[in-house]
């Protein structure tokens, strides 16, 4: 259960009495207020219940009437012991897709992963031997409707989130809009930022000591969406520009693969541009 | 808040109530159960009130009545306004000293130091530069019982917990218990272990890549008792056995002013041997 | 080209002297001593030169007379473009072993894999996915000497290095004499160290913060031999023992294929029980 | 010595005929090209003599034949016995400074310490008690030219290089051309880069995972000159702005005191807007 909303007195007794009276047992329980007077409040409780399909409706009942009207607070219930619904774009790049499919068939990703899309057929056979599907959708010139329309068709009601695995292409904000999930994106990342293409060319130029990568959410701004998690590496002078690109490769897979767990665990939450991270 | 116990359904909630009805703004609140199934639970709550030091009491005889004897839980309430004192014990090396002394006097360690006592006279004159008493009460030769006998002396009702900073004497396992305080010590580490006298000269010898400390609790056990927090650094065979005994003390000062800081703010919990640190 | 030996005055000059002579163009030159006044000298140098395969034999003809002799060092020489050979021995554990072999198809790992060989028969049909050659070894019960037999015929003449990716069997002194061929070993590694059976059940107890993996040579002291490289991560007490065992994997095989890399690229000198690594 | 121009087949071997010639001993050689057809050449040697003072200006005549003119190589050699000068600019912040002060009272930065320049008056006797020169020089309102003018009276003849210790005013390019020694500035550095004031809000603002700090020469770009080393720190959700800034505070600190350790050390060789750095 997730709640969240303005923090005021009584909240945390109120989820607990609700909670009490249908014997939940808390399992784990993360709150975060980030301001003692009068900031947001967030609320992530992990309970175990015996037949929780047939209760959860009472608790949303009560949840409804004892938390949500009279604390104005927001909140989602879920049962974590069905995994979300997963889709992954990838383009050329593998090392991310791969690392997504392996870590899943070693059950180290709790969820589903119903179809995998890319842009390039190259990947095909490979994702088919994990039993997942591939769809090839070409999404060649500028006009990225007709490929949008065809991700949209194949998304709709059977995804809970989307991962871009280093998917090379722009999303149209209509298109975030219609997806209605969410959508979590990796990008490497620079100290300091080098804007613009060849990023690690101009890494190598400057002789930059660490490479690093950014899992956030991805919103109408490119790259500018709430971060869920960052990593970096250390390199030297000796390292390549090739090298930088292997090391980088390295660092994306590890924080994308983070950002994938925590987010299936539901272990994030949004809070205007940025993310609570109950890791 | 400190509660600790067994853990059972209801517990939160119970707590929650009691803050509730004094009108308590719940700050942060962690909370942790090592078994969803019965295991030992352990919460962390602060909350700020208008008039804490007269309310406290009137909370505490509530939470007796509400969480201590129906739940069979433990509970400790603290005034965080009131900095914990802390006495340093120190030897010959001062990385350690100085650097608490130091990020004491920038504002970073919410504590009071009564007192620094040192079996070296050598670091009065500084010590005494940061406006800190400075006791030197030497304790050569196999008989320590008049040096602890003179330091529970010292420390009697002075203070609340005790740092080791590289005190190179060990600790009687009367005197741990007559101290009657937490003590919390700093050593290096390595990946693996070197037992006994020289490890740097043997952590060189046998290449390691790694050097690290680890901040405890002291126990009869030396060096065994439950672990607050870790860190390692890299080194390299260039290094000599003098370099890595610097990187160590480097590593050694880190590690131990964030022991400090988390338990001067109450964020360490101790069960069996080891911590719940909700950093 | 790899020289070691005792330090002195002119090495550097001498073997200089002899790549000139031959128009090598030196691409790295990386050296190190261990003590100004006569410690041990090591040196690795890259060199590119025009038909290498013919001129090998006269550069080493020139160097015996000219540095060997003179100086009483010790050198090899080995054309870069051709990859070392390397075996991977696998038990049940799957995720270093698939790791190297994932990153071998990826380009990133510059050796050929003749063969995977394991006690098991489970990764069969995997391992030879990647097109490389798996035999299946049963080695059960205390007398290993028919298995390490089976071994010792696999691997003459056809590997230049093996690799245990989380073997799990104890090899005989004899074994790793008959073999002739360095072996890489990677284990966990905790601060401090826990011995014997269970280590992560012991080091959640004691609460640490830090999981680590070490990768070094098997010499007959078992977990003892001269290390190649080390990582840790970072761990809390929410992580349960099965999270400690999933984050120490993944520091295992990212550990393990550090030290492959710098294996196959002759970047590792052994001297007594510790490594020189110009990574 | 340091050695470096474009990169032809023998430099190696010349270099070191000449050192053995003059029966130098070599302690330690780094040497780097950054392409193996014709690139950038860098090599840094360090070696003992027993009269250096006395032999230098010979080897330099040798190398000038031998190196210099046949190779069109530039090289400098410097007795790494005689201590570098170094002038510390300071400014409110005073946890740089104090850093470098306390790691040189140890022994651990080769150099010395003629003169604290700070804009502020706040810190001079904290510096005098360190027995190391103060002098305020005030630089209000937007004319920088009189305050400059005082620096570089101050600075002119007495100093190697100089270190902005968190100085907060920008420097001319007319001061760094007549200051003429190399400069060092620190400061802090984020995954993405967040322009302008105010960093650490927008930081918090945007939810990033670390915070990071970079040191590196000053050019007329600021914050642009070539990279020397760089870090971060992991931080939370939880962390406050305050909270990030003092962990920044701290991985500044620790980048800044390697970063002059090393240039002390001559391990930092520029080129072009990077650096190499043999750590």
């Amino acid at each position: 259960m997730i709640v969240q909303g303005a923090d005021r007195t009584g909240i945390v007794s109120a989820v607990a009495a609700v909670l009490a009276r249908h014997q939940a047992n808390i399992v784990s329980l993360d709150q975060y207020s980030d301001d003692p007077l009068g900031g947001a409040f967030f609320q992530r409780t992990v309970f175990s219940l015996d037949n929780l399909p047939l209760v959860l409706p009472e608790i949303a009942r009560d949840l409804d009437k004892q938390v949500k009207r009279p604390y104005a607070l927001d909140y989602t219930l879920r049962d974590l012991s069905v995994p979300l619904r997963m889709a992954v774009f990838a383009s050329k790049a593998d090392h991310c897709l791969l690392d997504l499919l392996w870590r899943h068939r070693r059950g180290e990703l709790p969820v589903s992963i119903p179809m995998v899309i890319s842009n390039h057929p190259d990947m095909a056979e490979e994702v088919r031997g994990f039993g997942i599907p591939f769809f090839h959708v070409p999404s060649a010139g500028p006009d990225k409707s007709a490929a949008e329309a065809e991700h949209l068709r194949l998304l709709k009601g059977n995804v809970d989130f989307v991962v871009l695995a280093r998917y090379m292409q722009i999303l149209s904000g209509s298109f975030i809009e219609q997806a209605g999930v969410p959508i979590i994106n990796i990008h490497h990342s620079f100290l300091p930022a080098f804007i613009g293409a060849g990023p690690y060319a101009k890494a190598k130029e400057r002789g930059v000591k660490l490479i690093g990568a950014t899992a956030h959410y991805v919103t109408e701004d490119l790259d500018e969406g709430p971060i869920i998690e960052q990593d970096v590496v250390r390199v030297t002078h000796a390292d390549t520009a090739a090298d930088l690109m292997r090391r980088g490769a390295d660092v994306e897979r590890a924080v994308l693969s983070r950002a994938v767990l925590w987010h299936a665990e539901d272990r994030v939450i949004r809070s205007g541009n940025h993310t609570i991270v109950f890791a």
